[in-house]
């Protein structure tokens, strides 16, 4: 950490700052220049509270040097860290496909699909139970039934089954009866969510908030470590910009610099990011393209008639031709395909 | 709702369309040029999936024309919402300031800033026990044992209690014991919090999420005000851009957009959208003058030791200082500062 | 400056390193650490160019501690810098509001207009001539000729004239024939055109461009200042952000950071924040609230028929309205109105 | 165009409008409902101003159906274009690759970087004679000087040169020397600049400005068309979002829009959407997987020691192992790389 002293601080006022950070623990140096003094900080900087040293009163600019996350940090874990879900590998060389609806509707829809998505080549089904909807209007999922039915596709298909908890109270039944754990974007910082799921044995799927940074996305995965869930895969989903043509802007850049700050595997869903099932293939190449270790997309059997995201969703005839592009891209990114 | 059709599609299916919205109990009107075809919706919409018509084969493009929310919409409630709270009085003219501590610490810090921030004339008492912290590492809040010294300092000021809930576990407690009901920026659009609070009978404080739009905004109201709680105080906190200068940008035009679209009440927060405490004065004042029907701001008896936030805190002097402008320019906009 | 070595850098290099930065005159400190070393850099190092650094082979990364902008910086230049045109003088306690169409269309509308301004207590009479439209097809202004009206009004009224210039190749005319040269927010970054009216002896009104930092704003007043010409208004008139419903976002915290930045004055345009002519209002009021020294309004006696920016024009009758509360307020933040 | 008018027009005035309208020779559909009229107004709606419309009196909001370009416009002109440059061809199936250095800076560094970026692939090659920079204090480029040393290269190696010009009075220069004339993000709407280059013979690269949107990218398109010059080729490198990680966040979504939206080619510049050498590779590689016509790459035979940009141009060697990479990629999306 940097700390830059106002101009004409006393020496004696330097001095007290400067022992009370070596009585933590610190390794501090000083620069003198005319009328500026500069800190350096070295040692173990990550529990130390940046807005307060900032509030000293002879401070007047505070900068990290080392980021504020461990059990996530490449640096401390440099090897690519693998989550594994049934046949199912995520991270460290292995890409797998997630598929499904948006939506559970029925057992005839989700059984259909997951036959479908399966027979193309994923390696897990995805659905949603409980929605996150803007409106209170807009259809909010089938709840428990949906999930009996997700577990019905599961049996009948073999695929593992990931879904999205969006209430704690939750976290028992999801436990139980889920493969892989998701957290929603809005979700991100829901942090009594991130405890709670940081508690469960599943592996957890993150998604990227609408606006959060990589390193707040980084710090919420960091939540769910420090509670002793090890498992998180982070998901891109596209951020808000300005843009108003696609419903968010997918930030593929995500990719390789996740890969250099975290040894967390990273997947990415470009129907959201998209917003609109045409453009679903071009962003799905790019991200293979950039690295990433996996794609999560939708699918649905009548696209026109789906409870929600219809727009953006691939019938099963897409995502098959879809998967055969997936096929041949993966491996010359160096990756392997699960199926 | 205005439906444009592709270019090209035939008369009879352009019919059955017609003929689907019309069993839906809509009026159609079809205007018919070369090439290009419109038909206008009028009717109850609110209901209508414009994701799903989109999907419609030959349909190009949906537009909405009335806006998707009730219960927030001035337009069925042209007068003012005023929510009032002992004392305090927030919309229809009156104007309160809510005023205390990002996070209670202690018994003497909590009851020493509430008799400052009362005697500068707060209405209300704001605190956090319950902390939504970035990191897993930072104070996360005194949780229960907060909430009691709020209710001692509000038993010995008088002040009602505003303090933030981030748990729908929590809601029974916080209906118990809490008057004011903040729901923070990173919950604005969770839904389950969102439903739950909907059940209280306590005033819902509603901040403004990071990114979120004015629509999703109100549509994050009225889901509170579907499930029953129509007491729904909005927050403008700051909004996140590209500027790094300022920890948010505060939106003012949020002040008379809100109160176009809708009669909930408005409130600001300058603290957090400054982030700087030298910066909470100007953004106070502009907020007043833009037409805000109460303020919220962080007061810390000690900011250099605060445990969260002491950037951007003001001392109890400060905040006096800003109290006299405040009482200055709230009857020359026109309202009423109730203290 | 402060530099970050890579862990693990031999001191040897380490030493190469800061035997270069001492030779260009700089005194430098070393903090060592365990695995990492910080260099702080004291001095002239506004020419340092901080990318180059961070290509040095052993470098992390590279923090810039002092601006990088001499002339506009408030620490050497304490007191506001106050710009004077015929009666106007804006900055430093003197407030002037600068009214007129968004182009100037004929004669009578141009004059009109203008007395109309003037009685209601404008300073300055703004008009484009030349006028920067997203669409070829799109009204461009009347060119020349329209510096003749404008003319015409200022010697009708008095009022000394604003207006855009676009092209270097114009500057000799406007330095004839324009009071204020305007810089429009797209060629805030245009810095040929910077340093053309950096050699002119008009004062210039520097538009913010919709996504630049504080930082960049000022370093293109810089540019101007550095080419000679020190008579630099700033003029925030909204921002890109993820929200539609306003044209722009009005960023008020840019009053009180560059305030606390620059010496110069710094003006509002209310009128492009909003895009809404019922939103000027209250985007005015704040504005001056938030310390600004000055506004911009677009008004127009016909605004249905207007030729660009109809929908945000005042009528002269609500732009009187408008002034009056503009009189009632800036003495109330300790600045005088000249009118 | 869709109309909508306010709630409660009288009929009347309804009628006075679409007689207005009809008028100017537009179809005219009307669709009434309880409260709520809305107007489709079919036909050449190109030039009408959305924003005079929406200003009269009894309108309540105007919502456009058509694109606002015609030259550009896919609708109009099905089939790729494609841009022929010497050998190099770009658009309609065929990539080609662009490379040089940021800056030109001596007769050896440009001629070197020349024949390595030949020798690797590249088709043409950047230089920068004339540099757009943040700050005064910075390197601007070699000006003319730089040019001769172009034009030198271009003549040892075969390979066309782009570079970018910045002041409309160089425009008979470039016609006369250079090959493809670039238009930097920075003079997006420049609109002088684009009315100049659009009487040019010569090839326009178009850069997309920090935070345009599509539609305003292919206006500005539109203006170089609508001035005669047809031979236009758009670049993505990069929007300005909150994430301050890269220096840019590249949008690749623009590619497959831009496709659909437009018949004009797209390449993209990983180089200054990422802002650092080593996130090169992957972009680039997104780039290529999502459909573009093209890269710009900055290649420098000496990155630290470059006079701007070195921290995000390649060595010749990292360049020719991207090549590798981009040869193979390139045919598996169905394009021929030219070299």
């Amino acid at each position: 950490m940097v700390v830059i002293m106002k101009p004409g601080t006393k020496k004696e006022d330097i001095d007290i700052l400067v022992r009370k950070f070596r009585d933590q623990g610190l390794d501090v140096g000083i620069t003198n220049g005319v009328g500026c003094t500069i800190l350096g900080l070295v040692g173990d900087t990550i529990s130390l509270d940046i807005d307060k040293i900032s509030m000293e009163p002879n401070v007047e600019r505070v900068m990290r040097v080392q980021e504020p996350y461990k059990k996530a940090n490449r640096k401390f874990h440099p090897e690519d860290s693998v989550v594994t879900v049934g046949k199912a590998r995520i991270g460290g060389g292995s890409f797998s496909v997630i598929a499904g609806p948006c939506s559970v509707e029925s057992e005839e829809q989700i059984c259909a699909v997951a036959e479908d998505v399966k027979s193309s080549g994923a390696a897990l089904l995805r659905g949603g139970a409980f929605k996150p909807r803007t409106s209170p209007y807009s259809f909010q999922g089938m709840g428990t039934p949906g999930l009996d039915l997700l577990m019905e596709a599961r049996e009948k298909t073999g695929l593992p089954i990931v879904t999205e908890i969006m209430d704690p109270r939750m976290a028992e039944l999801f436990e139980r009866e889920v493969d892989v754990v998701q957290v929603g974007a809005r979700n991100m910082q829901n942090f009594e969510l991130l405890k709670e799921v940081g508690k469960m044995s599943k592996p957890i799927l993150l998604k990227r908030g609408l606006s959060n940074t990589y390193e707040e996305w980084i710090m919420s995965a960091e939540y769910i470590m420090a509670a002793g869930n090890e498992n998180v895969i982070l998901c891109e989903r596209g951020i808000r910009t300005f843009e108003t043509f696609t419903r968010n802007t997918l930030d593929v850049s995500a990719i390789p610099a996740i890969k250099q700050m975290s040894h967390l595997p990273v997947i990415v869903d470009p129907s959201h990011a998209a917003g609109m099932y045409w453009m679903v293939e071009p962003l799905a190449m790019a991200a293979i393209a950039a690295g990433c270790d996996g794609l999560i997309i939708e699918v649905h059997n009548d696209p026109p008639h789906a409870k929600c995201d219809g727009q953006q969703s691939l019938t099963p005839k897409k995502f098959d031709e879809l998967m055969k592009k997936v096929e041949a891209l993966v491996p010359m990114m160096g990756k392997k395909l699960i199926r």
